[in-house]
C-alpha cells in the first residue's frame, strides 16, 4: 500500500479494499465489522436507545493531552453518557484529503481505538471518502453513537427534572480543552502545561448515576463553555442558575491564558467536563463519586438552581458583585473540535 | 440572520442556535429534535438494530436527478434496507466552509426533508461545523441510521444465504448516477437527458422481503459499480456469478456517454440500484414486484450463481465470448457520493 492517501482510496475499488483491510480493520476488526454488510446489526436488550452524530474538524490534529481520533471518541462517547444511555456503538466516517501521510492517519486510527477500548464502546460501521488536495483540511471524523437507556433515567436529558434549590457541580477545571488548542495553534506560550481534558465520561457518569437517586441533569461543557451551557439548560428548565465565581475551578495555567489575551474562559470549551445537577441532599454523595473518580479530582459545587430569575444566569463576583453571565454569542476561534 | 454562512454558526453560541432554529428546525421539526438533549433517545421494539454511517462529499451539490441532500437520505436509507432493516432514524452532520450561502444550504436541507419524509425515516439527531474559507469544498454531509431488523432477515446481510443456481437482477439501469454527475461537472455533452438515479429503496426492498420467501442478498450498487459489488458478494459467499452482458440494462444516454468517454459502465456507480439474488423458483414473483415499483421498471434478471469459478465473476458477452468481469481498482474521478 502507498504512504500517501490517493484519490484511489477512497472510489470503493480495491484500493479502498485495502486501505480498509490494512489499516481500519487492523485497529477496528471486531465481529460486526468482519460482517462487512451496509450496516452494522447490533443487539438491542432495552428499549430506549441513545443516538447521537458528531463531526470533529478540529486543528492541530495532534495537540497535548489528546489528537482527532481520541476527540472523536470521547465527544461522542460524552453526548451518550450525558443523556443517561451507556455508550454501546461507534460509527466513524472519516473525510480525508488527498495526499494525507497514512501514518498521520494510522496514528489517529489507533488513538480512536485505544479510546474506544478505554470507553467500551464497539466502532461498528465506517465509511471513507477522499476529495481532492485543497478541498479539505486534511482530515474530518463523524462519528456517530448508539447507547441503551434505562427507564430509570429516561427523563434525564430533556432538564425537566430539575428542581429549585438542586445544586449544580462540575467534574474539574474549566477552558482547559480549547486554550490547549490555541496555544498548540498559535504557541502564545511555548513552555505552557496547558493541556486539553478531552476524556470519555462515561463511567463516571455510570457512577453518579449508579450511586445516587436524585441526579437530575448532566451536560457535557463542550462548545460555548460553562456559560453557553448553563444557559442552554437555563431555557429548558424555566430557571435560573446562582453561581459562585470564586468556587469554579480554573487552572493556573487557563487563568494566566486568558488574562493575558483576554479570553473569558467560562466561554471556552472543555472536552472532559461536565456539569452535574442534584438534590441537596445527596451533595457530599455526589462530591466524593466525583473526587475519588480519576476525571473528578477537581470537582466542585459551583452554585445552584434558583426560581427568582428564570432564563438566567447570575455570578456572585469574587468581588462582591452580582453580574449576569452572558451567554458567548460566537467562539474566537474556529475548530476546535 | 445573515445570508451567508460565517464562523460563528459553528460556534456552539447563539449563532449556532440561530441556524438551528430558523433553518434545520424549519424544516426537521419532531419531538426528538425539539428534546434538545445531546443524543437522541428513540424506542426501540426489535432486538436487532441496524447502525450505518456515509460521508457525502459529491460534487457539484446539485446535479440532475438530485443534490447532496437528497443523496445523504437516500444512501443511507439504501445502506439500512439492503440489510433487511426498516430504516427508521437518521443523524445528520454538516461540515461547512465559511462563505457558503445560506439559500443553497438551505436548499440541501429541504430536499433532505423531502426525501426522509418519502423515505419514512426521522432525522433525529445533528451537528454542525464550520470550517475556514478554503478548508472544505463548501459543503460536506454525513448521515448515520438506525433501522429495526425481523428476526427473519438477520442474516439477509451476510451474504452466507447465497445458493448454486440462484437468480441474480437488478432493478434498472446502470452507471446513470456517475455518468450525470460527471456529465454535470465537465459537460462533456451539453443537451443530454443524462440524470442520475437517485432514490431510497426501502419501500421496493420491503416489498421483495414481504412477497418472496427465498430473498438470499440484496445490495446497493454504488461506488465500484456492479462489478464491484459482484466481486465483494462473490468473496463473501465464495461462489461465483455467471452474468449475461446483453441482459444488463443501460441507458441509450449512459452508452453513448461511456463509448465516447472510454468508460465502463459496469463500473460506474448507482444512486438507486440493487442487486437482488433469489431462489430460482420465486423468478417470476421478483421481476413481476420489481416491475411494477416506481423504481423497478427497467428490472432485469441478469444472471446466476455458480460454483464453478469461486469468488469470480464471467461475462457471457454479446458477441457470444466469455471473460472475466474485472473489479474496479479505483474511480476515475473523485466526490461522486
Amino acid at each position: 500500500m502507498a504512504n500517501k492517501i490517493e484519490i484511489g482510496h477512497g472510489s470503493g475499488g480495491l484500493m479502498t479494499q485495502e486501505l480498509i483491510q490494512e489499516l481500519f480493520m487492523k485497529y477496528f476488526d471486531n465481529q460486526w465489522l468482519k460482517a462487512e454488510g451496509d450496516s452494522a446489526i447490533v443487539d438491542s436488550t432495552h428499549q430506549k436507545i441513545a443516538f447521537t452524530t458528531d463531526s470533529y474538524v478540529i486543528n492541530p490534529l495532534f495537540f497535548p493531552g489528546g489528537d482527532l481520533g481520541k476527540l472523536a471518541v470521547c465527544g461522542t462517547v460524552n453526548d451518550l453518557a450525558v443523556t443517561g444511555a451507556r455508550p454501546s456503538y461507534l460509527t466513524a466516517g472519516f473525510i480525508i484529503e488527498e495526499g494525507l501521510s497514512l501514518e498521520t492517519l494510522e496514528n489517529i486510527v489507533k488513538s480512536m481505538k485505544a479510546e474506544a477500548d478505554k470507553a467500551g464502546v464497539h466502532i461498528v460501521a465506517g465509511d471513507t471518502k477522499v476529495v481532492e488536495k485543497g478541498q479539505a483540511d486534511r482530515l474530518f471524523i463523524n462519528t456517530s453513537g448508539m447507547g441503551f437507556v434505562d427507564e430509570l433515567h429516561k427523563n434525564l436529558a430533556n432538564g425537566k427534572l430539575i428542581t429549585e434549590g438542586d445544586r449544580v457541580w462540575v467534574n474539574g477545571t474549566l477552558g482547559d480543552h480549547e486554550a490547549a488548542i490555541m496555544n498548540a495553534r498559535e504557541a502564545y506560550f511555548e513552555n505552557s502545561r496547558l493541556e486539553s481534558d478531552c476524556a470519555s465520561l462515561n463511567g463516571l457518569i455510570r457512577e453518579l448515576l449508579d450511586r445516587c437517586n436524585t441526579i437530575r441533569f448532566i451536560r457535557d461543557i463542550t462548545r460555548g463553555g460553562l456559560a453557553g451551557i448553563l444557559h442552554e439548560v437555563a431555557g429548558m428548565s424555566s430557571l435560573g442558575f446562582e453561581i459562585n465565581e470564586d468556587k469554579i475551578p480554573i487552572s493556573e495555567g487557563v487563568q494566566a491564558f486568558c488574562e493575558s489575551l483576554g479570553y473569558e474562559p467560562l466561554h471556552m470549551a472543555c472536552e472532559g467536563k461536565c456539569i452535574v445537577i442534584a438534590d441537596e441532599s445527596e451533595a457530599e454523595r455526589v462530591a466524593s463519586i466525583m473526587k475519588n473518580h480519576e476525571f473528578g479530582k477537581n470537582a466542585a459545587q459551583i452554585g445552584q438552581i434558583t426560581k427568582e430569575h428564570p432564563g438566567d444566569v447570575v455570578l456572585d463576583t469574587m468581588i462582591g458583585g452580582r453580574r449576569l453571565l452572558e451567554p458567548p454569542r460566537a467562539a474566537k476561534v474556529p475548530r476546535i473540535c
